[in-house]
Parts: structure tokens; sequence; C-alpha cells
């Protein structure tokens, strides 16, 4: 895959340079790096990045431009909510059963490996062993600088042995799938194709599941556990009762957080792409489920085109996409309903002006048995990097999943009360509760017995209706209790049919979630604007767009002439006063060089002061991307910039406004 | 001390409204809170706060402008760290054996209590009993509503009984030092002067030492202990290296970090005062500590006068401020140094912008006994509200302490190094090392032993060299071995003295750290703004400074009518392209509600747009604080806006340029 990725001028990408460049510039960097080298240290630091000044910028301006295309748009309701969370609440939500990958063991080492990508990288090794045999170049997808030690020796142990056609076919069905296989699955997988670990080919044991939860304590006693959340989604549910109450009880609506979450990764890879703490930004869109879950502003982005993998597709085992409007997309209920599909253009929108390749972005529909525990369908946003295609923003229909489980936790109800226009009648089996006797006869936990009962739904209560009359009794399910459920005679309830005219209707919202991880998108993004000169990879180039990019000009004195400060000071406060970042360079490199720098930072507008800016006040305007001056005033050039910025003209209008400069010092 | 507070327009500040408002409006909420009261709910939630839309707002606003106050205006480098950290980085900065409070348990219910807290509750309460006996009337400084019924118990339960009065003056000095006593001390006052849990009032234990670091586990091994760090400066402190270098090698420079740090409370109380996780922005400037410490920009500040506390006045039992420029201060070193003395006079700058009642703002230094383990010297920004005065902002020098300890646990020099412009001879123990018999004798440990010995100071290489003379060997400290040292004979090292030609000067910097609590700046500012029209506390308002205001311009249209719609949108769209966001408030209350309701968001503009709109296209303009109305075009109106949320005009100005209109709906 790797050979085929092309830069944004044509070039086949190559990650190396990239790497080295990030690393350079202090974009990002592995936390805590001078211990890892430091004799006796045992502590894990694998999948922990910090981010420099550079990438500080960049983050803080995508960031920033997500409020502004979302939140802003929409009326979102910002909330900011804790990290750290009672066990309780992922009891609830499903994390403390179920958000858990397989691992396997090493049988001598002890070692930790997680067990789809124990299987994946094995068979990875094999497929290339057999290409080697056949005489086919072998690449590494997975390799990076960090990493390139420990894979060199991975890539030397690999066997050069030839399968035969049918193993090939069935490995890459395999490993097509590799997403996809439960515990089981994977253990008949390791066990039948004598997968064990590349490092020492030890047997591995069975998998387990591992949480991916990190547990801690909160509060001085050891009896209130509490993990650091996995998403932002539920500190939004939990707080659904006052978003609502703050939205003057309207629907729809949605809330949007943007913060940091934790996931303890069995074996963290792939540079920022897997890592164990992760910036995240999330909307929760609240819709009545009865409405089709129709958008009011759908008809905005119905005609704009999506790449799609749709999930009967990829069923058949193919990649192709297809092509098609969002509108056709719903009309043909490939995408299920106007809300997803309204968020996936959104999305799509928001990637192109942070500067992704549209060329390299589709969506693909969740396989059902890949999805949360909580999703009811879900769309991934994915870009094409050299590490395949990656998952950057998941938008899943959760349906009244959370809402539902922490009502029925906490006796509270999160619903939606609205006042019909004509009342209707309603024949349905009502419960009829002695409430004096159920408080005395279950206290403190009388509240959540008579949730359970009024949660139930009209075919239980029918058959409890049967059950009760034969039996005398009937037992339902009350998790809190300490049995987990309650008998109850004949003496405390009954079921009866009666019509009821509801003037009030109640529901419980159902959910959509586009959620961003913030992270991902960055190092995608950054592949995507990486080139270089051409014929010279020394000079990389970040392409960013001057919305995001992190510095937006780079102010340039031709040389240390005392004369050009003032010139420089002023011009530096005129752009920051019109909100525009601005950096001086005057070291005493060659022009050329200076902008060379400043390229890789991906600063996309550079301003030189020479000596003709002293006679007649002119400067020279670059563009970071073509390498082209124009000459001007400082007034239209500050004038030029300020639109640059804020995307009111692009180069061209630029080009064809100002006058061209050649001159000064030569680039090359 | 309640009793005294005043609000901006003179009345009595009263806790209770405010707090009511911000729930009402949600600026912050307890997290989880529904689960709070769900039955069998066994979690700890104390401490834990979420930011709904206008907190949320109001803090992104205060960032940013920290982020431009203190980051851009002095080019510093920021860092997004992990707040995920492995244990050494901590054990290393000592936090692992020294961040810790001191706690009581409760010798038959087993419930934990903060020691300091318990000796000041009780003490308090005993001069309350006091007071009720003597008919003074009592007040309680820490209620909230949340802790409502749990003090009214409290006070319900004080004993009224009049102590002599050296007793009272003997409570009242402990309470004046409870912050600087230590476990044993604690233990004492205790034990002499009988203190119990109020709740239940039974003996406690004496006082353990608690850790507050929230303690996790780092990938799949249970070996790799980790905490979340409770500070965002260890992060910056091992990045160092990379700074030094991204920054050209040249000094003095500072990095800073914004982001969220935690510590496991014992107790939390007083809202977001004391919680157990929070927004930190903090600043590491490095220095050479041979230069006095002096700042280049510190004119620039020299005459702002700062309200000062220090140490020997508190020393005397006092508390009066002394008022002087921070220039005067630094010449008579009250403050140690300029760097020092710059931060403080740029942190008072920061806190005017954002709205802070400067006679509510003090600067007390730490006592040598209250400071922490790593600082030198300490400074608080201490804010006055009805809590007492809290400490928002700690200004420590932190000497060279960080990057020596971390230098010496990791092997990695962490200093500068200069060229000298005239070399330098200097006579000195110098340290030979048998490096081939030292690997092998300590393998992977020997790095770790030869910086052991390179660190050694003059006096202690004097030392050893006579023992080394005397004994044949000697035993060095090196942490990372088994036995926490190493033992040296005469075949392995020795020490000379010799004369030395130095060109290049190599020192540790220095670090000066200003530390910010964004959540306690934030709710010490609510208290700070908050007042209500005279004569009705029903009608509150926040006068938050436009510069931060979670919303700029409330737009309001007379009525209903269609024809209001399309020149509000137009309004709307002109101000967000400037930046400036609005909120639109169509509801069919009266125009005065509609201002009132936003008063208490604090909201500083308000345009109505009526049916003299739709003849002559001019709006009226009302400023929040005066209710005052200006009447104009909407251009003039629109750049009015401008001028005032940029802080380049205030309303005198306005006033001045545009007519007063005095119409409408009353505001009363």
């Amino acid at each position: 895959m790797t050979g085929e990725l092309r830069t944004l001028n044509g070039e086949i990408f190559d990650r190396a340079p990239l790497d080295a460049l990030l690393k350079r510039r202090l974009f990002y960097t592995e936390s805590f790096e001078i211990y890892r080298t430091a004799s006796n240290f045992k502590g894990d630091t694998k999948g922990l990045y910090d981010y420099g000044p550079p990438g500080c910028a960049l983050q803080a301006n995508v960031v920033d431009l997500w409020r502004k295309h979302f939140v802003l748009e929409e009326d979102m309701l910002e909330f900011v909510c804790t990290m750290l969370t009672p066990e309780d609440v992922f009891k609830t939500s499903g994390h403390v059963d179920k958000f858990a990958d397989w691992m396997c063991k090493d049988s001598k080492t002890g070692d930790y490996l997680r067990a789809d990508h124990l299987v994946e990288n094995v068979l990875e090794a094999r497929l290339k062993g057999d290409k080697a045999a056949r005489g086919v170049k072998v690449e590494d997808k997975d390799e990076s600088p960090t990493d390139a030690k420990k894979n060199k020796r991975k890539v030397k142990d690999i066997k050069i042995a030839k399968l035969d056609d049918n193993t090939v076919t069935r490995y890459e069905e395999i490993l097509a799938r590799i997403d996809n296989y439960d515990g089981t699955e994977l253990a008949t997988l390791i066990k039948r194709l004598d997968i064990r670990n590349p490092d020492g080919n030890n047997k591995v044991l069975p998998p387990i599941p591992f949480n991916l939860m990190f547990k801690t304590t909160i509060g001085p006693s050891s009896a209130s556990p509490g993990y650091l959340r996995p998403e932002t989604a539920q500190g939004q549910f939990v707080n659904f009762k006052k978003m609502l109450e703050y939205n003057n009880n309207s629907m729809p609506f949605a809330s949007a957080s943007i913060g940091t979450s934790f996931r303890n990764e069995i074996s963290p890879r792939s540079g920022l792409l897997r890592v164990r703490e992760f910036l995240m930004a999330e909307i929760e869109h609240y819709v009545d489920p009865e409405g089709e879950k129709k958008h009011a502003r759908f008809d905005e982005v119905r005609d704009i085109e999506l790449r799609l993998l749709d999930r009967h597709v990829q069923l058949a085992g193919k990649s192709n996409l297809r092509v098609m409007t969002v509108g056709e997309a719903v009309d043909t209920k490939v995408v299920d309903n106007e809300t997803l599909g309204y968020f996936l253009a959104r999305t799509k929108l928001f990637l192109e002006k942070i500067g992704v390749d549209l060329g390299k972005l589709r969506f693909r529909q969740h396989m059902a048995n890949e999805m949360a525990h909580y999703a009811a369908d879900c769309w991934d946003a994915e870009l094409l990097t050299s590490y395949g295609w990656i998952e950057c923003v998941g938008c899943a229909d959760r349906s009244a999943y959370d809402l539902t489980v922490h009502a029925r936790r906490t006796g509270e109800a999160l619903v939606v009360r609205e006042t019909r226009q004509e009342p209707v009648q309603i024949e349905e089996w009502q419960v009829d509760m002695d409430k004096k006797k159920l408080g005395p006869k279950f206290r403190k936990d009388a509240k959540a017995v008579e949730l359970a009962l009024e949660t139930l739904s009209q075919d239980k209560r029918e058959l409890y209706a049967t059950i009760l009359d034969h039996r005398g009794s009937i037992s339902i399910n009350v998790a809190c209790l300490p049995e987990g459920k309650a008998e109850l005679g004949k003496d405390l309830i009954q079921f009866v049919r009666r019509t009821r005219t509801e003037n009030i209707r109640e529901y419980t919202p159902n959910v959509i979630e586009p959620s961003f991880g913030i992270g991902r998108i960055l190092y995608c993004l950054l592949e995507h604007v990486y080139w270089h000169r051409p014929g010279d990879d020394a000079r990389g180039i970040l392409s960013l767009p001057p919305l995001i990019a992190p510095t937006k000009v780079l102010l340039v004195p031709l040389s240390n002439h005392p004369d050009f400060n003032p010139v420089i000071r002023k011009l530096s406060q005129r752009l920051r006063a019109a909100g525009i970042s601005t950096r001086t360079d005057a070291s005493n490199a060659s022009i050329g060089k200076r902008y060379s720098r400043n390229d890789e930072l991906g600063t996309p507008l550079g301003i030189t002061v020479d000596f003709d800016t002293l006679k007649d006040g002119t400067v020279t305007l670059r563009d970071r991307d073509s390498t082209k001056q124009v000459r001007a005033s400082a007034d239209d050039v500050v004038d030029a910039v300020a639109a640059l910025v804020h995307v009111k003209e692009v180069w061209p209008d630029v080009f064809a406004r100002l006058p061209e400069f050649r001159g000064q010092s030569a680039e090359e």
C-alpha cells in the first residue's frame, strides 16, 4: 500500500523524512524520553506523546476551527466534564464488562501481546516470506524510526518460504477481517495456524480479555474505585436532564465536549495513531426516534458527494467505493437517516477545511460484529496514510441505549416530555403498586423496584400478568438488590389492562454521536500535506492551510541592519492586532534558508523587508507552496495577508492584484 | 469575614444567590449528580465538577487571554504533556515521598478526615460556641447550598460555652498558622486539645500521611505503576533538553503548559476551590542563577504597585499589607529577584484584565515551613472571597532542584553550555575513573555510578580524597543500585587537585514558576463581579469584562414580528464575521426580562431591533452595568461593539459619541 501513496505533487510518499521533520521541529515527541534509556527504569511510557510548540499551535487551531464549525454554528451546548469517573457509571454504560481487547501471554517470558495484532503480525510476516520467496519486493507498513531497530530484527527473522496459493488467499481473508474476531475465534486461529510470539518463537496462552480503562481510587478510602474515561460521552449523558432544561425543554439539540480520554492499549504502536492518552471532540445529538431522525438543515448538505464503503460491499469481501450524494445515500437507505447523513457531510466539510486530501478520505460502515456494544449503526471517516486506512472520526447511532441504562440505574427520568397537540387514547397494561407496602419491604431500594416495574415493556407486562395469575407472584430483575431480583406477590402489585388518555408524550431521545480523534486527524493531515521541493528531499514542506497553520506569517529582515528593526516591529504589531500570529527570523542564515526552515513548520506566508523597503515602504510577500512573491506597500500586503488567512481570497486573487516580484535571494 | 465583604456597588456580599445563579445558568455543576442520590451508590464524587455552556465559554476565554498575555507576548514554548506519568518520574521529583496531607481515621466509624481541617473545624466551632455564649452573631464561612444540610447539623451541634480569654487567643493563633503544622505537631494538638470527629464525637487515631496523587497502572503488566500528574511542571522539565535545542541554545527562555492536573483531596470542600481535578496554566522560566536572576523587561513593570504580605510580617502574627512598587520590592529584597518580581507584576496585570477586583488582591509570601519541598521562595497571589483569602496563583522559585534531580536519575545532562568570552583558570578536585573497570563491575548501572561521581560537589570531593587516602575505599550514594550505594576502591577512582582552563561554562538553570489555578481564579472572579440591582436581589448581574464574557452581544427583536428576522440574522452574521459571539433571544418574554436573564450570564452588550429599525435602520445598544442605551445606525453600533469588545473604547467614549436612547420598554 505504501508504494501507491502519493504526495500533493505526485511523488511517492516516504514516511521517514516526515517523521524526522516532525521530531526535529518538535511537533511532537515521545513523553519521558530521557527516562526510557535511564538505567533500571521499569515504567511503561509507550503510547504517550508530548506536543511541542508547533504541534500545540496546530492542535489549538484545529480545535478552535472544530468549535466554530460544529459548536458555534449549531448552538451546541458545550460541556467540560471530569475525566475521573466513579466505577458505577461505567458499570452502567457497559464499559466495565465489555470495553476490552483480547490479550495473549507468552508462555515463557510472560510478555503480553494483543491477540489480533499478534495474528496480524505473524500472518503478514508469512505473506512477506512468501513474497520474498517469489522474488517480490517487501515493505514494512508499520515501521517508524523508534521501532526501526525492533522491526529490523523482525524483518530479518522472516522465514523466506513459499506458501501454496490457497493458504495465501486464506491469510489475506483473515487479515481483511482481523478487526472482527472475538476471543474464541482468535483462540482457534492461534491454535490452528500455530501462531507464536515472533520475539522468541514461544507458544502463547489462549487470549483473555483485558479491560482498556485505567483504574484508580477516588478519595482516601479504597472502597470507591474509579476509572479514567475512555470517551467523553458518558459525562455528557449523565447531565442530560440539566441540558434539556437549559435548552428550555426544546428538541432536538446537541451537546459537545472537547477533552482528553484514556485507553490502556496493550501494545501502542504507529506513533500518534494508537496511543494511551488522547484528545477527543465529541458531539451527542439528541433526536426524537419517531421522526425518522430527520434533520432541519439536511437540505444544506443534500448535494455533497461522499465516497462510501458500506456493509454489503465489505461482506462480499470487496473494498470498492461507491460515490454518491448524501441525499441519494439517505434516500436509498445506504445511510440510515438524515441526521447521520448530515453529520457525515459536515465531517467531510470540516476535514476539507483543515486541509485533508479528499482523495484520501472514505466513509466506511461498521460490520455488525465490529460495532461498540452501544451502537445501532456506525460510519467511520477513514483517512489513507502509509499505515493504511485510519479511522479518525466515528459517526455512531447509539440509539437510546445510554440514556436508558443511566435512567434505570439512577432512578432519574432521562426523557423528553411533550404536550400532544391531540390527546391520544391508549389501551395498555398498567402496573398498580401498593407503595405503602413496597416502601417498608424494600426500604432504600423501593425506588429502584418501582422504576424496574414502570419500565417494563408492554409485552413483559402481559406475560407477567399471566404468571402472577397462575403462580401468585413474579420475580423481576432489579440490579441493585443483593440477589439481583425482587419477588413480588399479588398483595404488592397488579397488572391491569386499561384505556388511558395521553396528553403528554414521553420518550427517550436517540443519540447520534460524531466523535473525532484529534491526534489521529493531526497525524493523517501531516502525512497528507507533506511533500518536498522536486529533487531535494532535504527541503520538506507542510502545506497546511493558513487557517490552521501554527504561525501565519514569517517576518524576514534582509540582514541584521538596525534600520530594519522598527519596520519589522511595526509589521508584527499590526498583524498581531489583526489577530494574525507572526514569527521573526533575524538570524544570519540566507533568506532562502530561513524560508526553508519555515516551510517545514508549515508557515504559509513570508514578508521580507529589504533596502527598497527603507526607500519606498514596499515589502515582498511570499507564497510557501509556489515560492512566488509579490511586492507592494506594507498596507496592501497586510490587507492581502488578512484576506488569505481569513480565507476571503486565495493566491490567484492576490497574484492578479499585486505585481510579481523576482529578485532578491534565489530560493534554490 | 463574610460580613465585611462588599460587592462592586458597595452592598454586603451574599453567597447564596450567586451560588443559585451559577447552578441555574449551568456555569458549573456537580459531576455525576444523578448518581449521588442513586440507591446503593458507593462512589466518591466529591470535588468533581462539570462546566456547562457559559462556564465553558468563560474558561475558554480566560485561557485564551492567558495564552496571549503570557505565551505569545513573550514567545514562550508551549507544550502539551501527558497527564499519565510513570512512577519513577515522581519518585525523582519527590512527589511519591513528600506530596501528602495528614489524615486521621475516626476510631469507630473508620471515616477519614484531613487532620488540619479537623483541627480547624473543631477550634472554629469552639470559638463560635464562645461567641454565642457572649451573645455575638455567628456565621458559617464554609457553607454552600449542597453542604447546607450537613452544616446545619454541625452548627446546631455547637456547644455554646464560654472560653477563657487565654484560650481564645491560643485558638486564634493556632488557626492563623494552621497551614504550617507537620504531622507530629498536628498529633500533639489533637491530643492536647482533645479534638474529636465532630460527626459522632469519636476520638481519632493519630494522623498518618496520605499521598495526594491518583495511582494507576500503565500497560497490561502490573509492574509499571503510574500516577496522574499533580502539576504540569514535571512534563516540561523532562523535555528541557529538547526545548533548549529548539530555542537555539539561547537563554533565558520559558516553557508553558495549560492542562489538567489531579489531587486526591481527602476532604474536598468549598466548591471549585478545593477539587480533585482542575485546569492549571503553568510557566517554567529558565534563568541563569549567576545573573542575580535579572529580567530584560523588568523596567516595563518597575512602577507597578503591589500589595504585599511578606514573611516577616506574618511571623510577627500580623496581616497588614505593605503597598510598594515592584521596583522598590526588589531593590529592598522584600522580593528576592527581578524575574520573580516581573511575574508578580505581570500576574497582577492579567488578573486586572479579566476583571478581578484589585482591592481584593494581595501577594503573600510563603513561610519557610509552608513551602513545597522543591521551592526556594514562593509568593502567592491571593484573592479575597467569602471563604477568606484564596491562593490562586503561586510564583515559586524552584531553584535548580528539578532539573538536577532528573539529570541525576536519568544520566541526561540538563544543563546550559555557554562559550566563555574569556577562558578562566579553575583549580579544582577532579575525579579520575577507570572506566574500563567500572563498566564490567557495575554493568548497566555504570553510567549512574559515573554520573554520581561527576556530580559530587567540590567539598565532597575533598572529603572523599582524604577518606580514600586513609581507608583505601569510599562509599557513595547511587539510588538505582540495590543497596543504594557503591563501594569504590583506589583501583577504580582517584581524586586529584588540578588547574583547568575552562572555555565552556556549564550550569543548571534555575526555574521561576508562575502557576495559575484556573478554576479557583474563575470562582473568585465570579464572586468579585457579582452584584444585583439595588433593592432587587432576584436581578443578579455578573459584570464580566467584554474580553472574557461568555457571549458578547445579546440580539433582541422587539417582538416575534417576522420582519425582524432578516435584520437580526444580518447583525449576527456581521458580528460573527468580526469574531464577536452573539446570542439571539426571540422569546415572548418582555425586553426587560430578556435583558435580565442575560445580565445573569454576564453578557455585556445588547442590541434591540424595533419598528424604527425597519424605518430608518437604527438599532439600540445597551450597557449591561448602567442599563443605559444609545441609538444609532447598525454600522455605528457594530463599530462601537467591536471597539468595546476589543477594549479600544470604554462606555464613556461611546456615550460621548452616540446619542442616548430613552424609550422602548422600561427595565424596571
